[in-house]
């Protein structure tokens, strides 16, 4: 391969590695009791990006020609991220998660629950086997922020007086900690130095943040058939993200109540969501809400320039700039 | 102090070290996120029976004396207890728990699952911090068999074809494991030698099988002022403990029939309550449960034998012998 011009020549390019972690999947989640692969293989194999999984061996195979495995650390991620959208889909009572009904809805909210908590474990017990107090701690220090980004957002919901600020301390905790690490760990196990372990932690958390930031675009602007779940979600569940804040902050005494009261209501119907839509415009909240997310774009992608030229490198940059030009 | 003859002998033991624990709760599940605190001390500090920790510290200590600390992985083990609690109240929409009205109850399921995870991800990053990946990897291995003990129960629900092997199965993984765990904890703390970790986990094992039955038979024959929540609460909720498993064995096919409706049934009436406990005196499904319990405390017992006399053995005794005795 000789340059990356599509999504799909990154996933080429450590196509080996993201088989190997495929099929480790399943053997990681072994056990006697019948329900747990039947719940977490109807989520995990159903697909998701894996993009954490790739944001891992990127970076560690672009820190040098490795002896290393990152299979095991790539899926320790990819089940917390499981993990915590299994509960967040009871959190949220969820309907649909990546084009197909939601598992809450098929074997109810205690099994969700419940299975959660076994890839919570099954990904401590993994990482543990690793052997590697460096990683155990940087994985520790970020479930633990990821569980206090999941409660702060709960204590948000439906509440018009949140920042911009509150909503960056919500994302960083439930998105951009777990991006952050995944490519802190690919560093890790490639034994690179301090310095580039943390460049490359705050590359994730930049990419993250931007991440966060579209899929709340998203959630205004795309059709249900590309985003695999149902559009307009977020304000249905009183969600605010920043294309909505943003929107609050400028707009008139009278439209701040009337959107308090689409806030508020446990249905939103089309004409309001169409009135929340017009005043996004309006105000420019979705255009707002994507410069912001360049702008973490830009310093992430900035922060490798001094890291040595390859087609992994090549590969994040791609990665980066993907992450804004996505429509699902 | 010359010998251990009440429960209360035992607590004064190690009355320091507990007292250190209960002060560092609070120290350990510091946050910014204003929610948790709220939440996990109203379900840690109201109380419970501190037996894990007590455990933990009993067995370090029975080793010898020793400069360790034990307070950080008791808090770990309590944590760990804690999360799995709010989860199960979850799971049970239970309405009560140590005597006060369940955390889900007042802040609802959404919080309880978070919070919960929050405890599982503070206890993982506070057993990182002690840097022992023994102790890690013991901690690793049993949350996974804790949680795969919680969906076996959840499949085995209202399900009467349940058997005693499967009984045991989800008492050894959802109540037995963790207090194996807090001894072997306790005695790697000590650095005993293998064969003496090998005896504790035993130890707690039998210790954990025996409590939980005992608490499957006060949950038919209890008073609800001593439990501190409602009793029948199994048979409302379709659980299949021994007693009413080794009774339905016995069961003619006309009462096994009436046993599955009333199992089945969202709701207990008084009568039905009052049905089955007079199946459980008829074939001595409470006394076969004791029975079985006592065999545990006896085999937990007997593997203390070797172990050099001291108070804190005689204390460990002590405990296994209340597990049987205690009414609440």
């Amino acid at each position: 391969m000789t340059a990356i011009s599509t999504i799909n020549d990154v996933f080429s390019l450590i196509d080996s590695e993201l088989k190997e972690i495929e099929s480790a999947y399943a053997d990681y989640l072994k056990t006697n009791v019948s329900l747990i692969p039947k719940i977490s293989e109807h989520i995990i194999l159903s697909g998701g990006k894996r993009l954490r999984p790739a944001l891992l061996i990127l970076t560690m195979k672009m820190m040098g020609d490795q002896p290393y495995s990152g299979t095991a650390m790539a899926a320790v991620i990819e089940f917390i991220h499981t993990a915590t959208l299994l509960h967040d889909d009871v959190v949220d009572q969820a309907d649909m998660r990546r084009g197909l009904t939601a598992a809450n809805m098929i074997w109810g909210n205690e099994a969700s629950v419940l299975v959660g908590d076994f890839l919570f474990s099954t990904s401590f017990d993994l990482a543990v086997d690793q052997g590697n107090l460096k990683i155990l701690k940087a994985l520790a220090s970020a479930t633990k922020r990821l569980a206090e980004g999941e409660i702060l957002e709960l204590m948000k919901t439906a509440d018009i007086t949140t920042t911009e600020d509150d909503y960056l301390a919500v994302i960083e905790g439930k998105t951009a900690i777990l991006m952050a690490i995944a490519c802190e760990i690919g560093s890790l196990l490639a034994d690179a130095d301090h310095e580039k372990q943390s460049i490359m932690k705050t590359f994730g958390l930049n990419l993250g943040m931007a991440f966060q930031m579209v899929d709340d675009v998203l959630d205004y602007t795309s059709r249900e058939e590309d985003l695999g779940k149902a559009i307009g979600i977020d304000l249905e569940e009183g969600k605010l993200t920043l294309p909505l804040i943003y929107t609050l902050k400028q707009a008139s005494d009278e439209e701040r109540k009337q959107l308090q009261e689409i806030i508020l209501a446990d249905f939103v119907n089309p004409e309001d969501f169409t009135y929340v839509y017009q005043l996004l415009t309006k105000y420019k909240g979705i255009q707002f809400t994507m410069n912001q997310a360049r702008k973490h774009i830009e310093t992430a992608k900035s922060l490798l320039t001094p890291l040595e030229p390859s087609l992994f490198k090549e590969a994040l940059v791609f990665v980066a700039d993907y992450v804004l030009d996505r429509n699902r």
